[in-house]
């Protein structure tokens, strides 16, 4: 007879979300960090109004599913094999330099625990969070400052694109290095053999669905059966490849954002997404942030890794950039427009505190380095852009 | 780790729901219906692919209570003002008679058990579940015969809507009734204080939520506003007055019907009842199902629960439009317009099974009434509207 008493968590989440969401946007923040502070006002930490249980758990996995469903439904693969090569090279140097940094930042501060050691795995793991740039900041960014559609635009978003995708494989990689029945070899063949299947398989379902589309276009059966799909290769991902479940989603939204109603679907998904789902995703991190275990250490440690987190970025992206001709300036935009992390940071952060990992007092650099990225790309690129606009656009 | 593996539960329900859906709308059946079968054939009672659980049972709740809010936001208080004196009479008699209908009969089949006891309040649980007219079944017949627009066929939409209102009243004195330390006239004082504070409320509600509509139209504020509000108010009917939470959504519906955006809240919270909710309450109907208690005298009470139901309604219906002057063949029709049942029926049902009132088996009632119901309403009619049309259409 309880069950009615998750309405009232379910209210005040969804309805505390969209106040601090609105608040943030308000302050030039982006709304995902109102999302969180809500959680972090209304849970434990402040106002203990609602806790963290089993069923907001499950809710929060089905936003985070949604929301790289979603990710995977917009992505353009003609402009991603357009502006291909450049922006592949640009993202694998944003991806191994934050990569490496992050697990030097942990190697320095922890005494250099030996490869295969539990304190280098969590290095890893720190790396494998500032790998990911959030493409939703960076693109609403260059969308209000007109400069979405030039070359340079184009790469970072092409760039952004891709470096989700090289971070979420690097994730997958280092999950299946934690199992301890597994040897490198065999994570290599399970990542591979997913990937085979899904190619294979994908072309199958993506065949199938064009035809299902082609006869009952704009019918509720379409983004049904996409989101059915979604969450049977989530599913599949995590049970019989050891591969983490949101992959699975951001792959079955790939397969199908080529199929004429992929936006319908996307349309729809998003709508169960941001009404209810994917605030209790980022409201769930919130009530979860737990700052008992945060002491001077995490303190100085938070400071290291935003640090290292922004200027990695932009090291990593900005040379390559250079290597590939662009102009100085140029590539300074570009490692900057880089430099935003959102969800995908949250998501493998939240990920290695389920595996046991992290703690949760992790989530304050996470959500530091959120809250100032977000906050200072924006003004960086206006500036950058200010000094040398882009010649192509307009 | 386990939280992926409701992933493959979503999937298997959603799924085999369209599938099912698609299907019993071929066999010129409603949606409803092939839902509540794919529960039968993936549930514990056939292929035993998915079981019911907590999770599963708090969604199937809150895809009650979308489905109660969408009713509540599509309900037109002016068409229900114009129409509503001759319509109220007849949703009346169409609520008494079956309530006393089904109380007699299952009086009969139990030897008359005395007022105040368990099997009376059974009998009168029984009496609730047939008073509830499916409004959307009914509108969707009358339209496809292309009389909704006559008198005939806009007096049993009034009607279907109002005893949705009053079937619900009903059910939630009976409910109060239940409670071992209230007396009626607690219930009674309950139920009058929750209508009068959710109009006191509702009316200021009503108007704040107009000056943000005004300011903010078609933006993702307002559906989560609803929705928020939707979930308060479910939640403190049943917490604070004992009043079924469905009741507090659906009024929670009615006290935003009239804004500006009234269908735009609607379209979104449907959009989100089914795609996942609604397909997971319907389903864990069926998944709920359970025939093992179903012996000779549950299959005679099945028949005897059809019978009377629809019989009921017939009488109590057709006798006060005839009282209301409509001419004989309109009285029929009206009486069998409002023949159908539906989900309201299933949620009273299911209501009672969680409360302990009746056990699973009376959903074999309930489900074969809605099938039977359902399918002849449309063809009984297309016969009686072929003998005798409306003359004011066309």
């Amino acid at each position: 007879m309880e069950s009615y008493a998750i309405l009232r968590d379910l209210a005040v989440i969804i309805l505390s979300a969209k106040f601090m969401a609105i608040l943030a946007k308000k302050c030039k923040a982006p709304g995902v960090v109102g999302e969180i502070l809500a959680g972090l006002i209304i849970g434990p930490l402040l106002l203990n109004i609602v806790q963290p249980g089993d069923f907001i758990s499950k809710m929060a996995e089905i936003g985070v599913i949604l929301i790289m469903f979603s990710a995977g439904l917009e992505t353009n693969l003609k402009e991603l094999k357009k502006s291909g090569p450049i922006a592949l090279l640009i993202a694998c140097a944003g991806v191994a330099v934050p990569l490496g940094g992050g697990l030097l930042l942990y190697l320095c501060m922890h005494g250099f625990p030996a490869p295969g050691t539990d304190g280098f795995f969590r290095g890893l793991f720190i790396g494998c969070i500032m790998t990911a740039t959030s493409v939703g900041i960076t693109v609403e960014a260059l969308r209000e400052l007109g400069f979405l559609k030039g070359r340079v635009g184009q790469t970072i978003l092409s760039a952004a694109i891709i470096d989700d995708v090289i971070g979420i494989i690097v994730l997958t990689f280092v999950l299946g290095l934690r199992d301890p029945a597994s040897n490198t070899l065999l994570v290599v063949g399970k990542t591979l053999l997913f990937l085979v299947i899904s190619l294979a398989g994908g072309i199958v379902i993506y065949k199938l669905m064009k035809l299902v589309d082609a006869r009952y276009p704009h019918t509720r059966r379409i983004p049904i059966i996409g989101l059915g799909l979604c969450f049977i290769m989530s599913y599949a991902a995590e049970k019989y490849f050891g591969i983490a479940d949101i992959t699975g989603a951001y792959v079955a939204g790939i397969i199908l954002c080529n199929i004429r109603d992929a936006g319908y679907i996307d349309r729809k998904v998003s709508i169960n997404s941001y009404m209810i789902f994917a605030p209790i995703f980022f409201v769930g991190i919130g009530l979860k942030t737990d700052l008992s275990g945060v002491d001077s250490s995490m303190l100085l440690f938070s400071v290291g890794f935003v640090l290292v987190a922004l200027v990695s970025k932009v090291i990593g992206c900005g040379l390559m950039a250079k290597i590939c001709r662009f102009h100085n300036l140029d590539c300074i935009k570009i490692g900057v427009g880089m430099m935003t992390r959102g969800e995908v940071a949250l998501i493998i952060t939240n990920k290695g505190l389920n595996m046991g990992v992290l703690d949760s007092s992790y989530f304050t650099a996470v959500i530091l380095l959120i809250i100032v990225s977000s906050v200072s790309v924006p003004i960086l690129l206006k500036l950058l852009y200010a000094k040398h606009p882009d010649p192509e656009v307009e």
